[in-house]
């Protein structure tokens, strides 16, 4: 006997997975398309090289699962990666700017926490836009993402909005050594877990003298026009861009209502070139962040040998599964299926089966018990299904040509005639 | 630099490969709901012995992709023992009959062959039913199989059906060692490539004589009811399934019209355990067979240590994408996209991101070309991804409040005011 294992940090979507998420994908690429973006996918495996030579940082560099049938493969870590080659692959056969989305898994050799969401193995859906660097967009990106949330039916969200720029200015007016500026960025990011005082500690245990943390956090304090007169480079170059970004999000029909400009956003700051972002559902904290996102212009150059703007953001299909569930926006479903007839065996099958028939042309989803089980199993399927109709055609309502149909939610029946049986339940479900 | 090349077997899914799949994909999926049948997904990564343990054979087993991290691990090889596998771990959840659509890719590390259409990665389209061995459950898979390829608009393709009992029980009564049944069966299976002189001298080179060859071709050339009177346990057990089948699936509206007994039909014979069926486009016998399946009810059980049965068919996604892309069944589009807004620039960009927003809110899909760079090359990206409307706004339209749409198929333009285009547009496409 072969023992059924499943690997630690896999799993496995059963219908009551399923469901909720292809509705929600659904959802989702509909949204996309509306925008002008088309699907790609990437392969699986790719070759080591090709995702060691990029900016994942050795951390994620440990955490890529390798093939043992060519030591130079390895199991795709994320889509922007793949995204890079295949621009790179095909260049001259993309349109400029190439908008694309991308919905597949990605596997990480991590410890798996699945009680914490975290997996080996999880879908990402990616959607980006390569090729140009206009402030348009940024803006689109950052009014799609509102129009995605929108769209699935949260109402209350914001999405910060930082630019590296400024981040990075910051870190720089406040007197921290250039080559420390990733590290002091990766400990403002905890700032929404840890708080003020945590950042600090951390700061402090780094080695970092308290003049210039406390600098940082007075600049951080400030809203967006408080970086106009700055003559630091990296500022006014964020400043401008900013100012520009929120000009142009304005007109997008009810996005700016859902933006706010936060100064200590700061994202995993390895590839971001410009703006930076992130959303979150206001009244469910607990949940993390929903997409996140940002430009990076320097990846796609790492394969072309010449630099290729890029921005995009990552949906995060898993806890917008998990908080659109939390707010019943998405109903939790196991089954398609509209209609169950029950199956009395020989007698009556041959017309069971017409009458499933007519019902499917007119696009319902039906199907017949499939044995001659007493009543009772059969209808406890529907129940467990949550199957809404149930059709009983004994030999009685053969002779009649009359189908019983009961509305399961509620227990009503309708004796209904068989050549009306199709229309009547188009009408009530 | 990084090399961006792609590992031999691998593809990339363009955006032009990839919308014709999603439309077919929902086509098939709307299919699949009809009917009953849920989705599931497992994941890329197995234990080896739970791949290993299986009836794929020695040869598959070579062609699995293995992962470095542990050596325990594999990548998924078929959906049919990942659903083996989920099946056992999760039956108590699941209804009986557990109905199961599932559409993810497969890795075989076999020689690639891209232009005959052979990838190292490709889909895999499987829907199962576990749980019963009625007839009802045999002849629904057919029907159903029968359904999908019309609703994508086939209507000249033929289901060969056979029983594995009728076949080996023929072998058996031709004369053939028993131990041989299986050697015999692959042989057979090539009729249709190579003929029945190619069948006969393969099996002479196997080593077997003229006698029980020639008997089995007189068996092969009977009809179902020629199958009627033998005593040969397996023939008649296939025999009077068939007969039951072939009572039920006349019942089905429309199929019965493309089913065909075909006693030679062989299939992978590996763990078949009753009917056996293969769908071809009459009209396109070199594209080969677009679905094939049969019933399994030994699979299960060498994960649950019980036999559960079971049947099923794959969906033969990309063969049925080239046939109906030959027979103009599916256009092949680059965009989803239904208007492009020209961009010329901050003078009117506010007005035109707002526009775009009340088309999105109609459901158009619609871009702003993204820089304000020469209407030539913007009106070459909207020829290069086949968009069929442009709009053009310059200060002069924002002054007036009208919009010049363009239908690039025909070259018509139409002046229309403001807010009248959501709805113009959406009546013209």
């Amino acid at each position: 006997m072969n023992r059924p294992r499943l690997y630690k940090g896999m799993r496995d979507y059963l219908p009551q997975d399923m469901i909720p998420r292809e509705l929600l994908l659904a959802n989702i690429k509909k949204t996309f398309r509306r925008w002008g973006f088309v699907p790609v996918e990437t392969p699986a495996i790719e070759y080591t090289e090709v995702l060691m030579g990029s900016k994942y940082g050795t951390e994620a560099q440990k955490l890529i699962y390798h093939i043992v049938h060519d030591d130079g493969l390895a199991l795709r870590y994320d889509l922007t990666v793949p995204l890079a080659r295949l621009y790179a692959l095909n260049e001259r056969d993309l349109p400029t700017p190439f908008k694309r989305y991308q919905i597949q898994p990605v596997w990480r050799a991590e410890r798996a926490q699945p009680r914490q969401g975290r997996f080996r193995e999880f879908y990402q859906c990616d959607v980006d836009i390569v090729g140009t660097d206009s402030r348009l967009s940024d803006a689109e990106i950052v009014a799609m993402t509102v129009d995605i949330l929108s769209e699935i039916g949260f109402d209350k969200f914001t999405l910060e909005v930082n630019h590296r720029g400024i981040l990075l200015g910051m870190v720089e007016e406040a007197g921290f050594p250039a080559e420390e500026e990733i590290s002091v960025c990766q400990s403002l990011d905890k700032l929404d877990k840890i708080g003020e005082d945590g950042v600090r500690k951390e700061l402090g245990k780094k080695g970092f003298s308290d003049g210039p943390v406390t600098r940082l956090f007075e600049l951080t304090k400030g809203d967006l026009e408080s970086f106009a007169t700055f003559e630091n480079q990296r500022i006014s170059r964020g400043y401008a861009e900013m100012m520009e970004f929120f000009r142009l999000i304005e007109r997008f029909p009810g996005a700016i209502d859902h933006i706010r400009f936060s100064p200590t956003l700061a994202r995993g700051l390895d590839y971001y070139t410009g703006i930076i972002f992130e959303s979150k559902a206001d009244d469910l904290p607990h949940i993390g962040s929903l997409t996140g996102g940002g430009r990076y212009d320097g990846l796609i150059g790492t394969f072309l040998g010449r630099d290729v703007p890029a921005i995009g953001t990552t949906i995060g299909l898993d806890r917008i599964l998990v908080a659109a569930e939390e707010k019943g926006l998405i109903s939790v479903k196991e089954t398609f299926t509209d209609v169950l007839f029950i199956n009395f065996g020989d007698d009556v099958l041959g017309e069971v089966i017409e009458l499933s028939g007519a019902l499917r042309e007119k696009g319902i989803s039906c199907e017949i018990y499939l044995e001659d089980k007493k009543l009772k199993k059969q209808f406890s399927y529907a129940d467990k299904k949550d199957i809404p109709f149930v059709v009983t055609i004994g030999t009685d309502e053969i002779a009649q040509k009359i189908a019983r149909l009961k509305r399961m939610k509620t227990g009503e029946q309708y004796d209904i005639p068989f050549e009306e049986l199709a229309d009547r339940v188009f009408e009530m479900k």
